[in-house]
């Protein structure tokens, strides 16, 4: 089969796209004939090696995944061959990843991809939606509270806004141009936010005088003098990026609030969490409340430029993207 | 009635004791004849104005008491006259204080003195016992697992020692002083770390390879490097203490293990929250599981010399206090 790898990690070229050996399923896994991917920030860490890991050679990038099952291990259970599936949770903790033609996934990280559902777009909510979803039941957001989204046009972002709105939230999201602030007000944001003509603190306090109950902050360098001050009592803070960031805490305005803290990465959670936060996201896939943003789609030959595009926005902060890059082999 | 109070925010010498009038209960308070005292932190600090605090004039001073009650508000249904009862949560909010020989304490914040604990004991246990139910239950900490308490010869550490115990927990605590480690010991600690002569974070790897699951804070600094370090996946952390700290944040171990951070302060929680956990401290009384760490006992007209060594302590780091410093009127 064809697919996206590297032998070893580093820059974006160092992505080969050729032939490879097809996986062989091992018993409780699934092969699927691979429709769509995603790509993730995480993708380009795990190629360039800021993330050490487990690699296996040559290791096949990617973690998000849609298609249809081509074959079943003697126990799964599941799922039958034609099935339409999504996943995500590859190429991570030495598993092989989903740039391919075919992947072998174990059936517990796969969910039916339901009808009139693209594969584009279950690939594009897959890593963004299980992690907003995981998120957003430990911040235990309730009906009527208020979250703010700090980064509400990227990828998990958008998807927080979406979910949280469904949910019964009041939503206020920020973005970095007034095209993305109209985004994410399509989205369902009930307030948006230019953070780069407006002062966000004041913003805040305008909308929310008492403070917000969750603060979702998708930077990488969190602030956490503004995200205190913001904070209604007893608000929970959601951290979920921001792997070299060393800001300074506030201890005394944090504990005197009684606020917490989460910490959060998607692979961390069990494959039974993560099918429960999938069930929600098919549930609302399904009735339209949730419509993953896609920037571009591209062939799977062209996973280098795809890589080097997202590293170009997550780490260049070039803004130059408004959705997800989805690929198809 | 005589009382130490104060006429406005200042050093301990602006603690008079002298006559002040008998306080008057509301219709759902109860008039306690107060025959104990407790000092805590927080008391030094409303009293230095450190913390900015809406005070009545005179205010007297004081958080927690134990006595017997002399008189019932028409509204009260809890108490009768000749009961015994201990409490927390005063001279906060606008409230009146403790330090006197009468108050006039809302029925919700008094629980019953169990028959077999001396009123010095249940003053010394009220605001840290109430404190350490309040963050063990936020910090879910479950049987079986590890807590370890940095500072476990405190007030609220020894206590959270203790409690954690009852609970079933594995426990490792610091303190300053062979003399204090064998102390914690002797609350239950099952290990006990001199941090001015071991290296705590080689210490707790040696003890807990795997992490610890619930890291107790009770310094006015905390080291999140080593904190986050030290804690395995899925971590809490609870922070109760050091308003004016702004240390680093190593933002990614935090989100990267899935960590949590609860910031905690008494009087944030809910009379119906506290009194669940002064259930759990009477039980724990009874069985004598618990037994408050009780320095000295001082007649209340010393009252500015007992927040004289408070200060010493919990500002100057003098380590001469090793307990609660309970009063008599």
């Amino acid at each position: 089969m064809k697919a996206a790898f590297i032998e070893k990690p580093g820059p974006p070229e160092n992505i080969c796209y050729g032939a490879v050996p097809d996986p062989k399923p091992g018993d409780s896994q699934v092969l699927v004939r691979v429709k769509a991917v995603a790509v993730n920030p995480i993708d380009t860490y795990i190629r360039s090696g800021m993330i050490k890991a487990e690699l296996p050679t040559p290791f096949i990038i990617g973690c998000d995944l849609a298609g249809t099952v081509e074959r079943v291990g003697s126990n799964v259970t599941r799922f039958k061959m034609g099935d339409r599936v999504w996943g995500s949770n590859q190429g991570l903790l030495g598993r092989q990843g989903t740039f391919a033609e075919l992947a072998a996934v174990d059936e517990n990280y796969l969910y039916p991809t339901p009808s009139g559902v693209s594969d584009e777009d279950a690939a594009a909510v897959a890593l963004v939606g299980i992690t907003a979803g995981l998120g957003l039941r430990r911040a235990l957001l309730v009906f009527g509270e208020t979250i703010f989204v700090n980064g509400g046009s990227g990828g998990v972002g958008s998807t927080v806004v979406q979910m949280a709105k469904a949910w019964g939230a009041t939503v206020i999201a920020t973005a970095g141009s007034d095209e993305k602030v109209a985004g994410c007000k399509k989205l369902g944001a009930d307030f948006a936010i230019n953070y780069k003509t407006e002062k966000v603190a004041d913003a805040i306090k305008k909308i929310a005088p008492n403070g917000v109950n969750v603060w979702w902050e998708t930077t990488r360098e969190p602030d956490f003098d503004l995200i205190v001050n913001a904070m209604a009592r007893r608000g929970r803070i959601v951290l979920m990026a921001g792997r070299d960031a060393r800001p300074a805490f506030p201890v005394g305005p944090f504990y005197t609030r009684d606020l917490s803290l989460d910490g959060l990465v998607m692979f961390m959670a069990s494959s039974d969490e993560q099918a429960l936060a999938a069930e929600g996201i098919n549930r609302w896939l399904r009735e339209g409340k949730l419509k993953p943003k896609i920037d571009r789609v591209l062939p799977l030959s062209e996973a280098a430029t795809a890589h080097r595009l997202q590293e170009e926005n997550t780490i260049g902060k070039k803004g130059t993207l408004s959705g997800k890059i989805v690929l198809k082999p």
